[in-house]
């Protein structure tokens, strides 16, 4: 019988969810050394690895599984993330502080607030140039709202191109020609060692100066001081950062009073229980049935 | 032969995009008597009337056409005003607000300028129920971004029940049930009687304290002093007004202050003349061929 063990903080609340599926032979357990199956987050899963002696299959309910990919970890086991879930929330988010930016929501509150009837104009998202770092299912989804809104969508990848939705494939060494002219640059990268400050300061001065740069992926894809320096410069001009190479970050970091930067400190997607549910059914039935499950994570390359 | 006045500030914009498409039998000219087209904005077509002795037709950029619909105005012409080219603008603007709320933009802003890590979770677009007042083609399109976010959307009509993006419809004494439990109420109504403060205490009472209220039709819609009043008694969670029954909004007006108001002063949809030249080219093939032109204002309804 299978044995699902819950490692997340919202254990209770996926036990009532699973639970009330009733998914054929399905057990809940406890116990860490019968369990063949583990939902949860990836450093609980870590941090219980050494006592999960039946472990066959582990569900990230993140999508990134850096604490699980890691070198010294044990590899013996299926391990599948969280994807398809998150677009639309990152759509959400990406598009929300494209129109904050464009619509200049920031400037009419001041205006406002000093009582002024100013009108300036504000810019629109139609007939610009989105540019996508990676194009993943997040990627994927960020270009059909792309497309809802007008825009043109380049994607970069390392050599996928499935989704109908960006007009035009990058790859490999054509980095600065895929953000030359970019009105938005978006990163949706896992934190892998080829996406080490793949935004250095050869990349982010190849971006027009009324660009926008926004990173939703994972903060090892910035050169965190090269961004700094070029807003401060005025080489692009806006960026919005939901991830940091440390996070919580550092109170002294300069980010905290650099111009035109907008935080959000890694909140752009959540996991809700009810998205990650289904999810998680649709693997069950695959596992039940001894087919290949969804999403699964190839540990070499790290996502 | 046809003859055009323009009467715009983008005279010259429109006197070149018209001009290059070299529409058959088409002259320009300046002379208003011997004019039988104008296009240009309400107020001067209006000041123009009495001297446009051989007017036929009124092409108007903007949606709103108050001026020449007027009781004392002439009528003795077919007017047109701008439709279906405002519906991906207002779009941006209206889903841009809802998104700055609910990503919480600005609390986000201020726990970046006072250092501190916090992380409120965000609120989503996905699963709420947009409510529109007026669905027309502005309306109609703000239902598609709507179904493309995952809302649900009701529309509020006269009798009309045409865009299959609207879930469902409500009309006449309705108006209570149609704001029940809605999470967004945006109008797009036009200025007419029928019109007239239909956004009233009663209305602002039945809305539920998370629902976000966005005017981008026209300030007559909205009786001001009760929208105070609910706003200070958190009767609604904000209100986003691009229109006023007095523009520009007098120094002294307590939306200035008010708490959850936001302003943006007329500009959440501005005519771009390529958008309005391809409208009045297609309009003019029709005005050649004698057939019926689109968008024509019923001056008794008016709109």
């Amino acid at each position: 019988m299978p044995k699902l063990l819950l490692l997340s903080r919202d254990a209770d609340q996926y036990l009532q969810l699973i639970g009330a599926a009733q998914l054929p032979g399905l057990e809940f357990t406890t116990d860490s050394e019968e369990s063949d199956i583990v939902l949860g987050e990836p450093k609980w899963i870590q941090g219980e690895l050494p006592r999960l002696s039946a472990l066959k299959w582990a569900q990230s309910i993140y999508a990134g599984v850096e604490p699980l990919v890691d070198q010294t970890q044990r590899r013996d086991y299926i391990l599948t993330n969280a994807r398809g879930v998150f677009g639309e929330l990152m759509s959400e988010y990406v598009f929300g502080y494209l129109l904050f930016h464009e619509k200049k929501i920031l400037e009419r509150i001041n205006a406002q607030r000093s009582i002024q009837w100013q009108r300036p104009e504000s810019g629109v998202l139609r007939g610009k140039t989105l540019g996508l770092l990676g194009v993943g299912s997040i990627g994927a989804h960020l270009a059909g709202t792309a497309k809802h809104f007008g825009l043109t969508v380049r994607g970069y990848t390392r050599k996928s191109e499935t989704s109908a939705n960006v007009d035009e494939y990058y790859h490999g060494n054509d980095l600065l020609r895929f953000v030359e002219g970019l009105d938005y640059l978006v990163s949706v990268l896992p934190r892998t060692r080829d996406t080490n400050q793949i935004v250095d300061t050869e990349l982010l001065n190849a971006l027009p100066p009324q660009a926008v740069f926004i990173n939703v992926g994972r903060g090892n894809a910035v050169d965190e001081s090269a961004l700094v320096t070029a807003l401060n410069e005025g080489k692009l001009a806006a960026a919005v950062l939901d991830v940091f190479e440390k996070e919580p970050l550092p109170e002294g970091h300069p980010f905290w009073t650099t111009p035109n930067l907008y935080m959000t400190f890694h909140t752009s997607a959540i996991s809700y229980p009810e998205d990650l549910t289904k999810l998680f059914i649709e693997n069950y039935q695959h596992y039940l049935e001894g087919k290949p499950l969804k999403y699964v994570v190839d540990f070499e390359r790290g996502y």
